[in-house]
């Protein structure tokens, strides 16, 4: 059995969404547990509360709303993504997963369906990890992966700690931050934030797990000197060796595999002044990969480069690790139920890894998880110039709902008609 | 003839300038136009007057101390650097110079010495440039360079104006900040700030010229993209192509010339987060050389590489022109009185071209010039460890005593003996 969506609302919605904490340039500025943000989780409890979700609220700010299965046995099927934003981010970031969770809901109510397993849409808090590190702070704790005092004692530029500004904007539920439930399986939509779909001009994507991710910082410490009179062999030049081994990450992923991926994306140089040869440069890596052998391998060359470059220039170098985070790999059922909903709805679909963390990634670690992907032109993110089209947005909503509803699986139908079925 | 300066005097008073500012470590925090600036300045007009001198205050701040010559028709012999310091800046760079040039008239008055030509003692008001910038800004505006106006509407980092901090501190004097004397010689000692003299055991530099000098800031724009979701193909990243840059600023000096130093002191990365690839980079470049067409080839270069950069990452670059001082040559009759001075006193002497700009740099586009250096250890500079040994500053002292009495003519002398010859 397949549903359709409704476009027209799911366009207004995500219109409607898009104008608390609205830019100027069609953007969106809604850092987790600001004003804006409390704005959103008023409206969306709103929206919830309307199509028939008992709405709840755990320690951690997350929303869940559940709708009730015939099967008292069955688990929750989970669907959802986050509502914050980044400075200056996009519409679709999160969004579009939390609405595309609500729509499949209002299907439901619309064509009566009554689902055997129980489910829930979850607006998960601080996903961008912009405002209070890390990123999927919330997920995060409720999947038990980060403690929750941890998370409470973050604090933002300003010095506001994540438990008071949780407080202050009124999300500070009741309910342990952990799944309260037996989760059966979860889904999530988010947009792509890569070239591939709409290069391959695909409709949607179906992703079958989440890369490995390494990220390290780098430090170099030679030796501050007068640029005019320090004679080129007698310095010990921090830039210069960061410079090598920039120039290798960005090499060294061309040597190891299709899909691995090498950044240093921070920079700072002491005391950075035009007539000071550099003494400390402290630089960022993140390498990514599907398999996490290449991802430990591309950390193990690097740091085989900065102890070349250390020593070209006579530096001291440092290597600190910052985060290491496991590839993912969706199980099959998962994974089956987004590429048959895909491929009975017409859609040409892409399988693919995600080079992104998710709050999927979290869910994942409690119940069988996978991903949609919406097209994302030109893969921009993080950006105002973020966009997917209408069409590409209801092709992976569409997706997602009928995905969700072969997991969550059909009890009983009261209303609608066969004009529903695609 | 010769004269033999009062090593311990010599000592003394550089300890004494260098309580004015100090730092717990052992260095000097004495900002242009600061208290500490205000107090020094007051404590050297005292000690200028009691060794007979009449003193001046110009409209930059800069204050000269006059002692008659014999000859109506002489032109003065300029002797002196700068009494202010880098932050956290060591207790050498520019006090020795202003203090050898008042321990020269000192001994003359022992002496007994009349001089043909006048003599002035200098100190030059804000050479470090560290809070107003440029860097020696009142020799400049003196040498009609840096026009005064400019100078006087330059602000430091908490937008104070020049004229105004001047003012403040009582130092804006009503002669006119330019030549008002004739001047016929100029000698400045100063500290080498470079390791040549140390490395090859030499007492004393005779600088024969100061360096060419290029600035300039290269910016490149690429295309801000997630770090995790953006293929490796897929990116402009304006950090690589910097760091390619940076390697071949390191390598062009060899290239090009013995002498010829290449320096990126300054990076900034936009948007600097560790996972997105950076879209902004800006770096500057320093070059030098003692042959002008050496330091505009070394701009060519790299501006060559530059393009080349910006192609290979397909990233967009600009090329700011910020700076080009030509190089300097000082005239055969001041370095002959220079090199003359330290061979009579028996030290082991080295030529060298300066690699750091000077007050000299100005006081030789007004009249003859050149330089007396001294010894650094390990070359330090701009900070608290810079050092010169007490031997090392009477050396170059000394040397510049005799070299300012070679130029300055000796009229007369009135007391004293063949005790005072060396």
């Amino acid at each position: 059995m397949r549903i359709d969506i409704d476009r027209d609302r799911l366009v207004e919605t995500m219109k409607e969404q898009a104008e608390i904490g609205a830019t100027d340039d069609g953007g969106l500025h809604r850092l987790t547990l600001s004003d804006a943000d409390r704005e959103v989780r008023d409206w969306f409890r709103d929206r919830m509360e309307a199509a028939g979700l008992s709405v709840r609220v755990d320690e951690m700010g997350n929303m869940f709303g559940r709708r009730p299965g015939a099967d008292p046995d069955a688990g929750t099927v989970l669907l959802g993504s986050h509502l914050d934003s980044q400075p200056n981010g996009g519409i679709y970031d999160g969004p579009l997963g939390v609405i595309a969770a609500l729509e499949f809901v209002r299907t439901l109510e619309d064509e009566g369906i009554e689902t055997d397993h129980p489910i829930e849409v979850v607006n998960w808090t601080n996903e961008e990890g912009s405002r209070f590190q890390p990123a999927m702070m919330s997920s995060g704790v409720w999947a038990g992966e980060i403690p929750l005092e941890e998370a409470y004692d973050t604090t933002d530029a300003d010095g506001i700690r994540f438990e008071d500004a949780l407080e202050e904007i009124g999300y500070r539920g009741d309910v342990p931050a952990e799944p309260t439930r037996e989760y059966d399986a979860a889904l999530e939509l988010h947009v792509e934030q890569g070239p591939y779909l709409e290069q391959e001009e695909r409709d949607v994507g179906v992703v079958t797990g989440i890369v490995g991710l390494r990220w390290g910082e780098v430090t170099f410490t030679g030796q501050a000197n007068h640029s005019g009179t320090t004679p080129m062999h007698y310095r010990s030049d921090a830039l210069v060796a960061a410079s090598d081994v920039i120039g290798q990450v960005r090499r060294i992923p061309g040597t190891l595999g299709e899909r691995t991926v090498g950044t240093t994306g921070a920079l700072e140089v002491e005391p950075g002044s035009i007539n000071i040869v550099p003494e400390t440069v402290r630089f960022t890596v993140d390498f990514r990969d599907p398999d996490d052998d290449v991802a430990d391998e591309a950390i193990e060359r690097v740091k085989a480069e900065v102890a070349a470059a250390a020593d070209r220039e006579g530096v001291d170098w440092e290597y600190e690790r910052r985060m290491d985070a496991a590839s993912v790999t969706f199980p099959d059922r998962c994974v089956d139920a987004v590429r048959s909903a895909a491929a009975d709805l017409g859609y040409d679909a892409r399988e693919l890894v995600s080079g992104a963390g998710h709050d999927a990634t979290y869910m994942a670690s409690v119940c069988d998880t996978a991903m949609v992907f919406a097209v994302s032109e030109g893969g921009k993110s993080h950006t105002p110039e973020e966009y997917t089209s209408w069409d590409d947005c209801y092709a992976a909503a569409n997706t997602l709902a009928n995905a969700a509803l072969d997991l969550a699986g059909v009890a009983e139908r009261t209303t609608g008609g066969d004009d529903a079925d695609v």
